[in-house]
């Protein structure tokens, strides 16, 4: 089975969604091929701004107590997937040039060394605080997953695969997600959220029935004129 | 959308069917990849006996009337899809090494040449009353369709594709198919037997919206948390 994750390094509820739909697939005895999707939360977000994110809702939401209400309540469901997140400490960061380079993995090198950038750039941007929006960061995390430091830098430098950044949050809108995680399997069955891993779990087994090949389906109701072993009569 | 079809290249009701759906295709919007199953109707018929199929069904079902009149029923059937039948000349003939050389052509190939070897075999053996078991026949309507003469001359001197039509034939088995031509669109929906080209129509349409990705089905019932362009609360 094939899910697609649309989500953004930057966005909590993505690495927390991640964690419980991992859980799910660790108890899911068939085999499940998982690619991560762009979504970019904030566009407009600057590159190596110095701020954190706290400042930056503060300054949008207006209010310091708003924000730290949401964020503790964000760190806990992080704590219980064991997950220790500095949210006082995130910077506020683009994220064009990260998701340029998850595409670069799965172009490259496929499915398993895109999910082994996907996990560093979000460990280290919300376990270790850094700006995932610094070429020095971004190099850093991709050569120690395994990519290239030659090609790294080619797509760091360049536009590479900016155009299947913006293919994939299209992609996004046109399944009407407005918001990530967004988790599609098989291409047609759709999760939205950080759900429960029980959910999750549910869900894989629905669509893995929905969509098993066998037994087939009879479309048309009477039988047609066949031959057999026993003639065509 | 992938259909593949089940028959034998000896089989009336396939032939006739094969016109049907495609007068079917060509009324459908989207493209259909084809690819041709083996099915042998007859594994134990044999190979350039020289005797006609009519004499063979005769001996079978006693008696040459009932015969006449059942190919009779596909001679016209036939007719209404163009079709000219020789039904009291063709020879009743072995079709494995046919099936070999149909795996050949999309094993090397692709879809579009096997698809002409199909047509081409049938052809030769409906409307020209040809020996389909005759390696010589083989050799010539293989190499005119645009197999290399080589390659087919290895093929039919050696058991190159047994396996893949014995596959073909288990896989049918599998579906529940006693009869050809069965057709299996998707690999998850079956149509048996030489329909009306309205039924395959219908057929197709149905497999089209049963399995197009857009739009997707939400699974899980309610809302799990997410982050948006407005925040992740």
């Amino acid at each position: 089975m094939k899910v697609e994750i649309w989500s953004d390094v930057v966005c909590p509820w993505c690495y927390i969604g991640k964690r419980r739909f991992e859980r799910a697939l660790e108890a899911f005895p068939h085999e499940v091929e998982v690619v991560f999707r762009s979504f970019e939360l904030d566009p407009a977000a600057p590159v190596r701004s110095g701020e954190t994110v706290t400042a930056s809702l503060a300054r949008k939401y207006g209010g310091a107590e708003r924000v730290a209400a949401m964020q503790e309540h964000v760190r806990r469901q992080a704590a219980d997937e064991g997950l220790v997140f500095r949210l006082d400490e995130t910077p506020h960061a683009n994220t064009v040039d990260a998701h340029r380079l998850l595409h670069l993995a799965l172009d490259e090198y496929g499915l398993e060394v895109q999910a082994r950038v996907k996990e560093a750039l979000m460990s280290a941007y919300f376990e270790d605080a850094r700006d995932v929006s610094d070429p020095a960061v971004l190099r850093e995390v991709a050569t120690a997953a395994g990519l290239e430091s030659g090609r790294i830098e080619a797509v760091l430098t360049g536009d590479e695969y900016a155009d299947d950044v913006r293919a994939d949050v299209a992609a996004a809108a046109a399944y009407g997600a407005n918001g990530v995680p967004f988790f599609v399997f098989e291409g047609r069955y759709a999760v939205s959220g950080a759900q429960p891993a029980e959910v999750f779990g549910r869900a894989l087994e629905q669509v893995w029935e929905a969509t098993r090949p066998s037994p087939v389906t009879v479309v048309a109701g009477a039988a047609g004129d066949v031959c057999g072993p026993d003639g065509c009569a």
